[in-house]
């Protein structure tokens, strides 16, 4: 069976507590990488129907702080589907009050692994991109994922194919 | 300006945690109340665009325990716009991991009234249902404004017209 | 076995944090409503001595906004008891810490049942108010569950002879 | 004004959920600290009408471990006051849910100071012991004092005469 | 064997978030016991490689608030191993951002027990302490233990023989 | 002034409580992820003196999952230092209790900016690493900056001349 990314989007829309800023009054970084991490978990998890273990976390950029009191949405899709892991790709809006004019102040990617009940990976489907964005990001996928093997050492730079044709030009 | 019940939707998708649990291994009842506040008051805002506050919890049923590990989604809309008031109606939802089959749980209405820095109350934009779930809540809301006024103490049974229609029959 | 409102008293004293805030610096009404359950199951319990669950919550009014720091008193007590299931009233309280006065900013009712370890709905002991505003509640009580169970949509106005003659005068 | 430990009396009543255990399964010794730290500090409060602050933990036994479920009643009382000091006594007890046999599990003695809004010291009103136990704590409390400064390094062995006495017999 | 002090020291170093903070805009003093329980509970575990459980907190003396903001390390070490109890003694520091001077602002003991699955009671290795502070400690360790059941009614000051010592200087 | 990583080693050793877990009983990775962030945001700032924000995640992988009740150990340590930002290892360690074995479970790299009360950057001071792992890793952070500014899309990947290099063998 063949998946979309749409079939995996997850909304969390969440305010901002006092209790999960930081000391300059705005969200927490820990709390905001948790609260991707929930939302991008539930992704993977409607994309293969397995249980998912997080990981890594391959990217995230805090682009801009975030208020206590306003309104936080992020939105998780799966953006590429390999054997038994699957990349994530997360953003992070907020909106204002007044103008409900919605800006994004983060973006990050993650990866999951399908697992069955003592651990084991499992077979996750596969996925089509449709729009302009989820192609691009699935094409970016396989430079990422050779990427994450390189830095945790499983993939000499020479073998990232993909990688090196980036660097050729 | 009017606006719909579709402006003000609000997603708020979320896995239950072994911390937001009760002694049962079920979500706490308090948990899911305070998730339900939440998503309410982004939705009143959305819809008003100023900052809210709780008024009242007008009814809130529980049909069905919510295990851990579950994804639940709380999903809130505007259903009626009074004067400087909004009753919220949300639905709660848990989906099957292996089916992806939806079921709802639990189902809450909660009021919120729009005010100003100094807490003032502050005019609200009215409402226009568009589907038939959305007209029904919206035509309720005014027997529960009624009863909530009975409830409390501000209004006799004997004003409350809506209401003995109802029970005229 | 008839036992009174007064033996399932349960009193729940506690500061306001400000991780326990909303963005305007005060009591974050989730977090209000939680302790409200959590107070209101124990009382509960308290008188059918099995295991409880929240089966609604059927009115919660929140009058004045409670700040930081602030003392808070949430007083709960069954007030009527029907076969399987009790109504619980909860006042919530807030003191003055110069002239120590009281003041009433909340109320709440809450309905629970009592099951087995099998969720099977258990009898539960009878119940006799004693004070003025125990009468007052034990006699409200029936009509709250008829409109209960109408909004909840298993019983018709035309069946809610109590209500009804509530409506008739 | 003289007041009386009664009039100081705090009582936290609340169930242990599993966010609050620790890996055993129950109630996590920090969170009851916690609990306990709380009621004494409007224990506290309630005797003198200040702000406190907390100065020293100076006894908690931990006798029985309290299990995920159980109904944890904690009971603060003003034992003495110094100048601008207070002794608080605090008991915790569980409850058997179905005979409702009330167990004491853990006692501390906490201190705490009444302070104005600069953090100096006030002058707090002295207390007049009623029962046989409040007599009891509150002619214990100067050699806790002595010893508290003792293990401070504020006081020197010999100066404690209160102490003295007890092992000079 | 024998171990010394060092063998289980336990650093826990952590910012303080608004979450975890009074209505003074301080660290909250219960979260402070929770986070030196913490830290304690290891360090008795590092000594004696079996599951411990709080005993005691036999003092804490808070001497300074501690901000919003500040980098606070919690110290613990085990200063005196008994039959299959230990007495942990720990240290708080706060540190200044800009000079990075560091202040003592708080001091515990706490008493854990080494227990087997079941809860009973296990033996520990002994402790031999090595620099001028740690002896100290392990000296007056005995007096505080005599002091801890003397508190509790389990030893009659007569008995005490290492704190009257101390007295009939 | 040149500082070492040595100089901002910073240790946040803790137990992994329930309320901190995932549905399978391990601890939950945004909950570890915020607990190196804060472990991290201590380090860079004690590299720098200055207030430290997040920037970016640049990767951390989660090798295996720690069970509830694990003595876990976040150790961080700036490994470059930049114009205003500062690259940060973080290495997570758990023990056995009965062996004291150590084992690593995770590892991640963070990037903070150092800023002044208006937000805007700060000069930080250079670093000097010392031991091989800490020379390995502050060569291989000048890569990791130039892949951070590709897939952020600040700079082509072929200006990015060292990770060319990488790739030309």
């Amino acid at each position: 069976m063949i998946k979309t990314p749409k079939d995996s989007l997850t909304i969390l829309t969440d305010i901002v507590l006092p209790g999960e800023s930081n000391p300059l009054g705005n969200l927490f970084g820990g709390e905001l990488l948790a609260r991707m991490d929930r939302a991008c978990s539930i992704a993977a998890q409607r994309h293969c129907h397995h249980i998912v273990v997080t990981a890594s976390v391959n990217h995230v950029a805090f682009n801009k702080a975030v208020a206590v009191g306003t309104v936080v949405t992020v939105e998780a899709k799966v953006s590429r589907a390999f054997k038994s892991s699957m990349e994530v790709y997360v953003d992070v809006w907020i909106e204002d009050r007044e103008s409900q004019k919605r800006t994004k102040v983060n973006e990050g990617i993650y990866t999951f692994v399908a697992v069955d009940h003592t651990g084991s990976p499992l077979k996750v489907p596969q996925i089509q991109p449709e729009t302009e964005l989820e192609i691009e990001r699935f094409e970016g996928a396989l430079r990422r994922k050779q990427l994450s093997l390189i830095l945790s050492g499983r993939m000499k730079p020479a073998e990232a194919t993909e990688l090196k044709a980036l660097f050729a030009s």
